[in-house]
């Protein structure tokens, strides 16, 4: 009895260990596995204000460390906040929250139904501001001590006093104040903009009366029920957007001098730091004509319009003004005007002052200025598209110095004035450095080095590389993962992974690439994931980027083509087994590559595709699209329904049943065509999921979608 | 030259000739080859009124002959028609009308816009009624001359001198006039009824205002667009049904004498040949208790209950009174009271009179008195459940008499008389024969034998059987199709076609056994096809019926096994390639034998199925489950949603999306709780179908579910 107790506990070890240099991704460690797989790292690691001191939280306590130091030393601890909370009257926490310095010894956090201001040297709450859970887009001033939200359509604003005080009461639901416009494009992500001494409360108001209800069904109620959305689509009525300014001390609102009944786009809302003026980039229906306007925020009317850009085929405003400190005459503007996105500085006459940084690559990020603006400081791609390096451009001499100094993908945090910064960086085959450097080029101590988190899992070797686009010039990045267990001489099925739409960048240096782990899944089980980002992708530049103005899915197949081409001339990839797969856009460009290349491509599935964009929304589809009526050849040409004909490998498409994004009438417009044209396919819905299948449920969708492949490529 | 060009003719031809004999039915061929496979048959095929004749159409001629004659004469023809409704300003005609005798003489018939009455002596038009093609319901009085007709949901009439009169007018479209009610169950195909002489009109007025919306989507619009239907689903609130009584001469209308209120059904709506009187067929929600009510047409007042009819399972008045020809306070009631439909003689008194059939076998089709009422003809499966034959029981003695010879399926017309009647039957191997016979027994004339429009198709042997249920006693009948080429010491698959629900009766011995032609073309890709009738199908008897009450799925699938364990038991099936496929009741018990037999069944492929009752609606689902709060147990148990953990083989769903029948909801909340428990399901739509799939577009849909079959099972 006991020999066979021992035997079997040696087998299950042997086991165990064989196990252990050899696991095998489940489904599950691939959609859910972020926290299981995610490299070591430190917990809220930030800079204490006006302190050459960084803190960061383990087992919920508030650590404190000098830069010069070697130890770091216990600040509070969750048992002390809630102590505070409790005589507070406020619920306790569980853990340790998400804090933000204030100054050397406050943080603020969210508790329960409170924003509370948290002093360390008292141990106290120093102030604290109630909300309610039916508030939406609550937006504190940055005092805390106000708080501006949204009750369905209309704002309202809870004062010093907690005195709610309505700033819009419109009945009509079509008139929404407060809230996100224009589909949050333009950088747009709320509808509130407390001005900088709190003084004033700009605010998005539009008037979707003219624009379209799109019906989605909720099938979870007793007896499934209609869920309107507003949906604006290409060529049609949109929303009319105005700019309301609420003054808190007089309770009076100014609409800022502009003509409702335009179309135009409102963005990049920024208030002046001594709050006199506040600055919107207005841009016409047509996103080719923007004009910097610089207007009066007591009485809302226009000063002047500082600038305009103009362009053949879109002008994308999405950074704010950046003020530079000390000096609140002069701002930092974000422009493509010159292929690239660049820094320009101007004064707040419009006065053009001198162009900050220039070359062929793209500034990611404005960090901002040190205090005497010696210096301004941001990411760009200046040394590989690829990656993202912190860089300091000298105000006067136009000089640019590279900070990070490691390859690879750096996220930065500077302290306040811009004298160090915490350098988190991976690249393709490190999972993750902290650091700490001075922004004079020292390195002052490491922190942290992750180790391979899959270091036990046969995983596939992933490559980064680039080909010449058909231009013979024109860089086209791609990342490629063998299977696990590779043998070149052995030859493999693929799966191209697409995306390929505006905004997107799949192929970094970041770890592993920044693959998604279903390519590695696909990997292991003996498929090669491949991923290229086309021309019409992000952080290129102008010229790459639009490319695919007025004939998407065009320079896009046509970049993916390269990559195919480069995957047929290997020896060991399946040329009868190439498949594709992507979601959104990339199911636009899935279906796209499938029935243009139906030589090449066997098997495709498409989740939540565009198929026409003339079903697609105003602000996105017109900047690549234009109107319908503008561009008819455009949107004849690449609509998917006219290219059923073509059909010839496995489609499947998966559509989410209340998708908002790319509404389901695309799908189902093309799957109606095919049934027209005696074209079999495969069709997948998600009830109840919108435009993406995200939580839990993914690993069905990726199961599905695996499985798909496995009885088809 | 000439030499090659011979031989190339001689292979052509050889090739014509094996393919003559061998021809393979394409999936066209199957869905929508009804008249290229139609056996050949008599065109309008009627009997002259008051005389020996009958006529006939052929090639845009009406032809008549005499039963005696052997020669037949042209009557009219199509250009004397047209020339008549020229000199009437009537379009003509394409091709000669589906024309209704009305005497000797003269018969009616639909031109554009017009219902005609012509007369052949004369070649002439002696009436007309004309009629709007925005009009709906549109419903003659006997003599041609009125039409009451619905517009939205008003109901009005054109009188005879064509003056439109409304007889509603609610602004409010929840109260409906005019319409079915009862989502046409109890036999109802309309709401208007026009009494024998024309006086009144009574109409069903259903009020909507509590019954639930449930919204379709319209993806055909520009932007896809809300189209809500009334939907009643079980154990919520319902409509309310009134029936009004319009009195064309006075445009005077009552209501009759019911509790409007109430959730009660009206059905089999019957007017007296004198029309002092309506009776109405009233049954309480429950459907368990029926009473027969006679009511004062002029006033609407009860006169008098003349009996009710109780059930433990449920009470289903499908057929109105039958009134004696020439005793008008006489008339035939139709019901299953004492286990299977059979007919009672009652006076208007409600004085019961006698039980004129009685057997274990079913009426089918009552067709009426002799004029001296000697004789009730009528059709039943008195002889084989699976056959129709024509009876006739004497109204004195109630000796019944066979009076069609032949086995198989009859159709039969007798003329005015009942003298003779034109006996139009097929069985399992004979595709049509007709035949004119006296109701005295003796065959006078044969018309037609049909030859088989398959014969040069390579097509599978079909079989008709019958298996004893698990009692031992009861018979359940089925079709089964052999594969083509069928080799005995082969292994098949096999594909169990089902639908199982009430009313249906898919086996019966007419030509091919009523095979589904879909059966046919996967028995000639070597499937086995096999059809079996279970419990809770239709002409079998009141138990037979009643046997899945309150437990839908449970009965009928025991029976659908009983059918299985006989495949089984076939040395030819091949036990591990068990598929089956159903469509609505068919997809509800696809899903459930996939489910609860999932050691059995590879595949499964359901169409719009009902996937729990509580989602169907009132007046079918009520009736076979009563409300789920009556009935708790038996929606658990019948629901699908409760089953998806048995989910082992490959089950593909399919539903029409805008589905009014079995909504949408059904498959959708199956599908969702697959992708909670993690069971892959796949999954098609057919965007803009209802319920069916029908037309062109069902090639496509039956090319989906066979594929599905040749890659899965």
């Amino acid at each position: 009895m006991r020999k066979t107790l021992l035997l079997l506990s040696a087998l299950l070890l042997g086991n165990c260990m064989a196990w252990g240099q050899d696991k095998m991704l489940t489904m599950e460690d691939a959609m859910l596995g972020y926290y299981k797989f995610r490299p070591s790292t430190i917990n809220q690691l930030s800079w204490r204000p006006d302190s050459k001191e960084y803190t960061f939280i383990k087992e919920n306590k508030l650590y404190v460390q000098s830069i010069t130091s070697k130890n770091n030393k216990p600040l509070i601890s969750l048992d002390q906040i809630n102590t505070a909370l409790k005589s507070n009257e406020i619920d306790e926490l569980k853990r340790f929250p998400r804090t933000s310095w204030i100054s050397f010894n406050q943080f603020s956090f969210y508790a329960k139904d409170y924003r509370v201001v948290f002093d360390i040297a008292s141990k106290s709450v120093v102030a604290k501001k109630r909300y309610k859970s039916e508030w939406n887009n609550i937006t504190f001033n940055k005092d805390l001590n106000m708080i501006a939200y949204t009750k369905d359509n209309n704002l309202y604003v809870s004062d010093r006093s907690d005195k709610d005080i309505a700033i819009t009461s419109e009945d009509d639901k079509n008139i929404v104040s407060g809230q996100a416009v224009s589909r949050s494009e333009f950088g747009i992500s709320g509808g509130i903009f407390w001005s900088p001494k709190s003084k004033y409360i700009a605010f998005y108001q539009k008037d979707e009366s003219e624009v379209t209800d799109y019906p989605l069904v909720n099938i979870e109620a007793r007896v499934a029920e209609l869920r309107n959305i507003k949906y604006p689509m290409a060529g049609m009525d949109s929303e009319h957007v105005k700019l309301g300014i609420y003054n808190v001390t007089s309770n009076k609102t100014v609409f800022i001098d502009n003509n409702p009944d335009s179309e135009q786009y409102l963005t990049n809302i920024s208030w002046e730091p001594n709050e006199q003026h506040i600055y919107i980039a207005v841009l016409n229906r047509e996103q080719n004509h923007m004009k910097l306007n610089k207007y009066n925020a007591s009485t809302g009317k226009l000063i002047k319009t500082l600038f305009e850009e103009k362009s053949e085929s879109w002008v994308e405003p999405e950074d704010k003004l950046y003020f530079i400190s000390g000096k609140a005459d002069r701002f930092v503007w974000h422009s493509e005007r010159d292929g690239y996105k660049h820094l320009y500085l101007y004064n707040t006459d419009g006065k053009f002052i001198k162009q900050l940084t220039k070359g062929d690559w793209a500034i990611r990020n404005l960090i901002g200025t040190d205090k005497s603006a010696k210096y301004i400081y941001f990411t760009a791609t200046k040394d590989s598209p690829i990656d993202n390096n912190l860089y300091k451009v000298s105000m006067k001499s136009g000089k640019i110095t590279r900070l990070t100094k490691a390859e690879g993908y750096h996220n930065v945090s500077l302290n306040g004035n811009k004298s160090y910064f915490i350098d988190n960086y991976s690249s393709l085959k490190n999972p993750r450095t902290i650091e700490i450097s001075s922004t004079k080029g020292k390195k002052i101590k490491s922190l942290l080095q992750a180790t391979d988190p899959y270091k036990d899992y046969n995983l596939g070797e992933i490559k980064l590389g680039n080909l010449k686009a058909k231009d013979g010039k024109t860089d086209l990045y791609y990342r490629m993962i063998l299977p696990s267990d590779f043998d070149p001489n052995k030859k493999y099925p693929v799966i191209v992974y697409v995306y390929g739409g505006p905004h997107s960048q799949l192929v970094t240096n970041r770890w592993m690439g920044a693959t998604r782990m279903w390519q590695q899944y696909m990997a292991q089980k003996g498929y090669i994931a491949f991923t290229l980002d086309n021309r019409g992708t992000a952080h290129r530049g102008h010229k790459f980027e639009s490319a695919i103005h007025r004939q998407l899915g065009t320079p896009e197949v046509e970049d993916q083509m390269v990559g195919v081409d480069y995957l047929m001339s290997l020896p060991y990839v399946d040329k009868d087994r190439v498949g594709v797969h992507g979601w959104s856009y990339g199911g636009f460009m899935t279906i796209s590559m499938l029935l243009k290349h139906n030589d090449i491509f066997k098997v495709g599935v498409a989740g939540g595709p565009v198929i026409d964009w003339k079903y697609y929304e105003i602000m996105y589809g017109e900047r690549y699209m234009d109107k319908p009526q503008e561009n008819p050849e455009g949107y004849k040409n690449s609509s998917l329904i006219n290219k059923v004909d073509d059909l010839k490998g496995r489609l499947m498409i998966i559509h989410g049943s209340i998708d908002p994004t790319v509404v389901w009438q695309h799908s189902q417009l093309f799957l109606r065509e095919c049934v027209k044209k005696g074209k079999l396919i495969d069709y997948m819905i998600y009830p109840t999921h919108p435009h993406n299948v995200r939580g839990k449920d993914r690993v069905h969708l990726m199961n599905t979608v695996s499985r798909y492949f496995e009885d088809h490529l």
